[in-house]
């Protein structure tokens, strides 16, 4: 089963993504286990839209950035594609659905209870 | 808020465990982003109880399965306490729910659907 877009072509760039066969558990909770990528992934929730990588205002270098963004991407997480000279980020919750249903909400209810408890958000 | 046991004594012997105020999504995601971790987890639920760490027959080194519990341990999914010569480990369920309500069973449902996609279990 392999519904998912491979490769976001534009340009002649690609970026490889993993099919919903390829996902595993285990790859989505490493993906998930930083703060930092948790950030990105609250956010991308909460827009409910796809964002530029230049959208987060994140306490990490631009290299750092784009490490926890290819990380998200390669575990499925993640959909990136080139839109002109932004990469747009965008969740895959369709594919996440389909693989755990009701994990990426059980996920995102956590890391807002974690918020509220530790005052941050 | 620290109503859990922050050690285990036995014999001298003691093992620190975070309290729920320390406990931390991220580092309970990582806990479970590694497959021998979730098959021991997944375990720990199955059965409803405590067990050893001899219990577990996992391809890895017993020096490596000493750490992946540790790993449990320290991010606040399992509770270790000595009883005589063995380790007994047990899922800290009621910390879990209290912190992140319904989490570990999403996580648990979406690993037996991970497992029967894969025909592992």
């Amino acid at each position: 089963m392999t519904t998912s877009v491979n490769t976001a072509r534009s340009g002649g760039r690609e970026l490889e993504h993993p099919s919903r066969a390829e996902m595993r558990l285990e790859g989505v909770l490493h993906a998930l286990s930083d703060p930092m990528r948790l950030r990105i992934v609250h956010e991308l929730a909460r827009v409910e839209d796809e964002l530029p990588c230049s959208h987060f205002d994140l306490p990490v270098t631009k290299s750092t950035l784009t490490h926890h963004f290819r990380v998200l991407r390669e575990s499925g997480v993640v959909q990136q594609t080139y839109r002109g000279t932004a990469k747009m980020n965008g969740l895959r919750r369709a594919d996440l659905a389909a693989l755990y249903p009701g994990l990426l909400d059980s996920l995102l209810g956590a890391l807002g209870r974690q918020n509220d408890r530790l005052g941050e958000g």
